[in-house]
């Protein structure tokens, strides 16, 4: 799967700070502990200081492409820091975070996924929000990727995101979300799908447990990727166990090779 | 879900040796410690002495039943066995394991059901042996409920395992175990599944970690139970948060109830 690592996030308290302070040495290290830890892509978000999202996300972009080769995910529900972001990227190709069916976002967002061939994470939500059934979450991201296939972009451009709220709220938030990303997937099977994991824990204790209980609940229902943080040990050991479970490790090769590398520790 | 405790079977060494030498005080813990670790039934199993199997499980059931309140799941491929067995089950309605399609068993079983009213671990093979496609599977499972429901056993009364084999022998062992277990809940609403969880892990190193995640991925697709190993506390853990992940937890209050008592010790 392919792990994008959260931990450059404004909405994160430690990071607001260090983004206030240009505390440039606490940022790199942890652009670059998640590259080490085996993170694929680096989520870059500015989004907690509105007024001025485009230039900390440059100097965002430019500090963290400093500490990591890394391509990013630059995640902003602005299309200007989103272009800003871009306009600077370097390596590899770059994440577009996000796209909706909202009216007034979706043609300024396309444009840019087209621009740069980017990928973009597309969240199954328009103008109403969100949707509060399977079925209706499930035409939203159908119209979504549609509505995005048929502007030019490729299906294998896309992870669509079917946005995890809280279990804690309502009961079934996961399982709309685990359908979502099945009906997706079976719909869809060159499109790929994606996950702000750590939504599903929101209020309750010892979210970590819950967050990699459900990751391993959404990889078996075809999840490819998710917005995750590397650092966690346990979850990365859970992919990897997710992986030889769900046929995608030939002969459990990989799971064996990190089991005896983490035993020589 | 339905936790069967799978600790008294004669199949694991310690056990075997405890029951050749008849040491009751051992057999006895395994019985009392794995009902306070919460589980459901016990399974009991005297099959690794076939010349004297009838006698050792009328003894281990004789025996379980001091240290226990728990029903029991009579484990044997013996019709012989599960019938002596039976006729000393004393607490709550007892599980027959197994029965499977095969043509000189299926109605020596079926007639211990309809007798003693029991539930029914239903084994998805038949003569041919274990099937090698996720749809074989599920094709020998559906013609063995419909056969054992026209007996007159109720659906609910059948456990269904569809099998599980290790992932370290063909890649989608995993997931034709998941895939069977998905298609019996859609087509049999009312049926029971459940599995001997171990299996998935035979020959690899760390089992427990992969049983666990292995349980999460089984219980999203629908299994109602499992023989598992009820004094793995994290595996325990998994099935609260499963449960919470999963809608059967109003409010998840039965995870935050426990996660506080464990906070306490």
């Amino acid at each position: 799967m392919l792990i994008i690592g959260e931990k450059i996030n404004s909405t994160r308290k430690m990071v607001k700070q260090a983004i206030a302070d240009k505390d440039q040495a606490f940022l790199q290290k942890l652009a670059s502990d998640q590259t080490e830890a085996g993170a694929d892509y680096l989520d870059v978000n500015s989004g907690a200081f509105p007024q001025e999202e485009v230039e900390l996300m440059q100097w965002l972009v430019e500090i963290t492409q400093q500490a990591s080769d890394l391509p990013l995910c630059l995640d902003s529900p602005n299309p200007a820091a989103i272009a800003a972001g871009l306009a600077l990227h370097k390596n590899g190709r770059p994440i577009i975070n996000s796209i909706t069916a909202e009216a007034d976002k979706f043609p300024k967002v396309i444009k840019l996924v087209k621009e740069h061939d980017a990928l973009v994470l597309a969240l199954a939500m328009g103008d109403d929000g969100i949707t509060k059934t399977t079925d209706d979450r499930f035409a939203v991201a159908k119209n979504l990727i549609e509505d995005i296939c048929n502007q030019g972009v490729q299906p294998e451009q896309i992870y669509l995101d079917p946005l995890i709220q809280p279990v804690s709220v309502q009961n079934d938030f996961g399982i709309i979300a685990l359908e979502t990303i099945r009906k997706v997937k079976q719909h869809f099977p060159t499109a790929n799908t994606t996950c702000g994991l750590s939504n599903i824990s929101f209020g309750l204790p010892r979210r970590a447990d819950i967050n990699r209980c459900f990751l391993v609940m959404a990889l078996a229902a075809g999840l490819d990727s998710a917005i995750v943080d590397p650092l966690d040990n346990e979850l990365m050991k859970m992919v990897k166990i997710a992986d030889a479970l769900l046929g995608k490790d030939r002969y459990c090769k990989n799971y064996i090779k990190a089991f005896r590398s983490t035993e020589k520790k």
